[in-house]
Parts: structure tokens; sequence; C-alpha cells
């Protein structure tokens, strides 16, 4: 079968076997924005018409493909919500020479009774509970939307999104501390601060002036900004997510090189043990979702 | 005497009798920013012409026309300082036909030992000391960066900036909360909301995405979308310094109409006793600082 991870700004297809044995791969910068309306399908043939001319003819979809935005508005199930649910709210897309199905994504509500969605990770979270079993865990997938989900009983029980990335990126590019910043390699010292910082009191708001200050006094290089940021804000996610506690075992990593990197030594600075997993386990996902689809095709 | 407060987007400019009573006054949009290098005495001749003519020979400036893209720099005054520090450290500025001098800022260190800064924002709390006294005393002051002072003993003991105002803007200028904003008039209720949201567990970049979230899902109409933003980062930057210990009495705010009434609403929303005062304390405190100065003209 092939499996697409289809996101705002990404295109990743893969071909899959049994067990989800990634046979052939590809990703491009084709995220749903650069598709224009009504041109969901032929941006797929497009993208796979190799596969399909060998035969595949199972095509199961995930991500911001199913969004308003997307190919088809495919409802959020909510959570908990495991494998089964997951497989059994799959709806169908109109292709031909295929069976195409969408992967819903999930709902949640916090303890301030307050929604979160989520749509791509929730099959990610389903190749991660095939490795971890029903023992209770605490998963992060870094992204521009990072997700902290709470796993257990072979299910996703919760998750929260924290909005680092995208507010990094905004301040880096439109704030004062945009204009502060110069271009420079990335600085794992200027990083590590930034996450120690977190814990001073004083709050994140106070903390960004700081970094102006720190900048404008001369105590921070200009060109370790950038890196001092990401570390201030990670630093912050991860306090807020552990105060609400964590179960036990190692906190579980999942994301590109670049940002599960970053989010391994925010661990390693507050000591927390943590375990890496492959960013391709959207594609365990999608073949064991598809394993459990009554398809119509053979 | 002439008192100016000069910011970095705008210009204000009183002329005063003594006790800092103001006779006459203008505001202009020509903050530093709009003044061309060099150009500092002639745009400051152009906007206070009339009254130099008349006689007036004494020109105290404060805010970032001490900055280092302004007149001239005006190195920090280390806190602990009250006015007679303020006043002591009052720098020249080069000006034909009246005797000009320059209000520095404030610097100060926070219990992580990040150093922090205000330019302008000294001489507003100089004029709040002389309403206030000696008594220990927590000061609000509004924002694109936020100020709160603690005062005691009739000196400025130590201050910290809190970077609301901005990190509101670029958020709905250019984040996807923006995109999902729509124009409506402020709604009291829905920043009372994102106040209350603040004291929630998840932390502030979950509360972001929460923003979007509750769009999405319909629970907060996208007219009310800057009002409940604006709640919530405040509510925020309240609990961050309230964490660090209140002293008896009211909080003492000065700002803008709208910005004082927002802090005001969200003290309410706290059950924090406040006292509002005049925006227009920066002309008090230059009358005041001015008095101390041994000025050479008559």
């Amino acid at each position: 079968m092939i499996g697409i991870d289809w996101g705002t700004t990404s295109f990743r297809a893969y071909r899959l076997a049994a067990q989800g044995r990634v046979l052939d791969s590809l990703e491009r910068e084709a995220g749903i924005l650069t598709v224009p309306p009504g041109g969901f399908p032929d941006a797929l043939r497009a993208a796979i018409a190799p596969w399909l001319a060998e035969g595949d003819t199972r095509v199961l979809l995930c991500g911001m493909v199913g969004s308003r935005q997307g190919w088809q508005e495919a409802p959020y199930l909510p959570c908990p919500a495991g494998p089964a649910e997951i497989a059994a709210a799959v709806i169908p897309l109109a292709f031909e020479g295929a069976e195409c199905r969408l992967v819903p994504g999930l709902a949640a509500r916090d303890a301030g009774g307050v929604p979160d969605v989520m749509r791509g990770e929730e099959t990610k979270l389903v190749g991660l509970l095939a490795e971890l079993g029903d023992a209770p865990a605490l998963a992060c997938l870094p992204g521009t939307h990072s997700k902290w989900a709470r796993l257990g009983a072979g299910r996703v029980q919760g998750f929260a999104t924290q909005m680092t990335g995208e507010t990094r990126a905004v301040l880096l590019q439109h704030s004062i501390l945009g204009r502060l910043a110069e271009p420079g390699p990335a600085s794992d010292e200027a990083f590590r601060r930034g996450v120690r910082r977190a814990r001073d009191p004083g709050g994140l708001l106070h903390h960004l002036f700081g970094t102006r200050a720190l900048g404008l006094m001369g105590d921070l290089p200009a060109a370790e900004t950038a890196s001092y940021l990401s570390g201030l804000l990670i630093g912050h996610e991860m306090l807020a997510v552990l105060a609400e506690g964590l179960p036990d075992g190692p906190i579980h990593l999942a994301g590109s090189e670049t940002l599960a990197r970053a989010y391994a030594l925010a661990f390693e600075e507050h000591g927390l043990p943590h375990r890496r997993h492959a960013d391709d386990i959207a594609a365990r996902g999608l073949a064991l979702i598809a394993e459990s689809i009554p398809w119509s095709l053979p």
C-alpha cells in the first residue's frame, strides 16, 4: 500500500510492505498550501504515478490534507483514541484508479476545558504505540506546533500543543529580538543558557525582554540570540508540560533531526531521561492503520 | 521650563510652571525614528519654537532620545535610584539658544542576574514617587514593553520589563492567530476570559495554541480573538509579577487610557486593589528633576 503524510508545507509518500517496511519513499516541499482548489487528486496522481502504474491500489493519507484547507475535511476524533478507533474513523476520498482513505485528526480538552487538535501526529503516535505497548508514557513530537501526548492502555489518552516553533519564528522575524539577532551557527551553549534561564522567576514575557537587555549590555553575542531564544522557549514549554506530571520511564521523542536534537539537549539540561525514535514512525503508523481498514479492492 | 518626553514613536512637550503645573503641551507622532541622523536639534527647535521665542531657556528631555538611536546616549543609572541620583546624572546637550539636559535611563538586574533597562519611565516614576512618598509600592506602567517597578524609601528599588504589547502585536500581525482574527470592537468579556485562562495549567505557549483551537471549534468568535489574546498575555504577565510578591496597598497604574483601562480590568479580575494615576506624571517628573539641577542660565 501507499502511505501519504501531507502537511501544511511538506508532502511525504511511502511505498509500504507488511508491518510498515518502507520499500520506497519520496519527500517534496509541496504542502497543501501549494495545491490549488480542487487540485488534490491531480497533485497526488502526479506524485505517485510510478507506484500506481505498478499496481498499488490502496492509498492512506494523513495530515493537514484532512483539514478545511485540504482535500476534504475529516472530523476530529475525540481522545482517548487508539489504532482501532482511528482505523474505524477513516473517510473515503474520490480518486480514480485506487482506493483512497483519509485518517482523521484527534481532538482533546485540557484541564481548563479548552480544546486542542492534531492532524498527522495521531498517525505517528499509532506507530509509537506499537513500540511502547500499554504502559503510560509521555511522547514529545516537536514542530512548528509541538505536540505532547499522554499515552496509556494502548491509546492516546490526551495531548497538548505548544506554539513554540511559530512563536520563535515570528519573534525572530518581526520583533525587536530579530533586529538584535545576527546570523550565526547554532550554539549549543547559548541554547542551554536559554533553557536554564526559563527556570528563573519573572515569566516568559519578561525573559523575552531580558534577551534584548542581555544583547544591549553586551552579555549575549548577537549571533547567539537565535539559539538562546530557542532554548528559552523550549525551556518554558518543558517546564509547563512537566508541571502536569511525568510518568515513569523516558520521554519518547520523535521529530526532524534538528528539532529532536534541540529537545534532547533541553531534556539533558533538566536531567530528564528520554528516548529518540525515528521520525518516520508516521510510515509505520500508516501501515498499521491500513491493516485494520476493510478495503474494498484486493 | 520645558519638559520633553521623546520616545521611539511619539514626541510630547510640556511648558511647565513650578511643581509641574502644565501651562501648555503638545503631542506629535514624531518619535526618534522619524528624525534623520544629526537632526535632533532642528527637530526640537521646530517643535518648541514659540515657547523659546517667549524666553524659556531650560529644556529637560527624557526617553529614547537618550538611547544609542537618539540624540546622544546617556549611560544607564543603576538601581536603586531616586530623584536626587537621577538629577545628578543628567547630561548636557548642545543646543543653541537654550540650556538642554538629558535624563539618563535606569538599569536593574533581576533575581536571575539578567539586566533590564528603561528610558523615559524613570521620569514617570519620579512623578509617582512625589505622590507616594517612602512606603514600599508596586507601580505598573503598561506599554509596548510594560515596566513594573518596586518603589521604596523614596527611590526606584528595581524593576522588570514584560514584552507583552510587542508580543501581542507580532502574534496578531504575523502568526496563525492573526489569520484567525477578524476586526471587531474590543470585548471586555473576551478580555476577562483571556485573563482567567492564564491561570490554567499548560503555560503561555500552550494557551496561545488554545486560542486558535477555540476559534477552530467555534468556541471563540473571530472578532473576539484580539481581546482574548490581550487578556491572556496580560494575565500571564500579572501572574509572573505577582509570584514575586505584592507590597501592602494598591498597585499604582499609569499609562494611556486604553492600556490603563485594560490592566485595570485584569486587576479587577484578580481582585487586586489598584489606583490609576494620570499618564502625564511624566510632566511632573520632568519638573521635579529640573528643580534639582544646577542650571547655568537664569
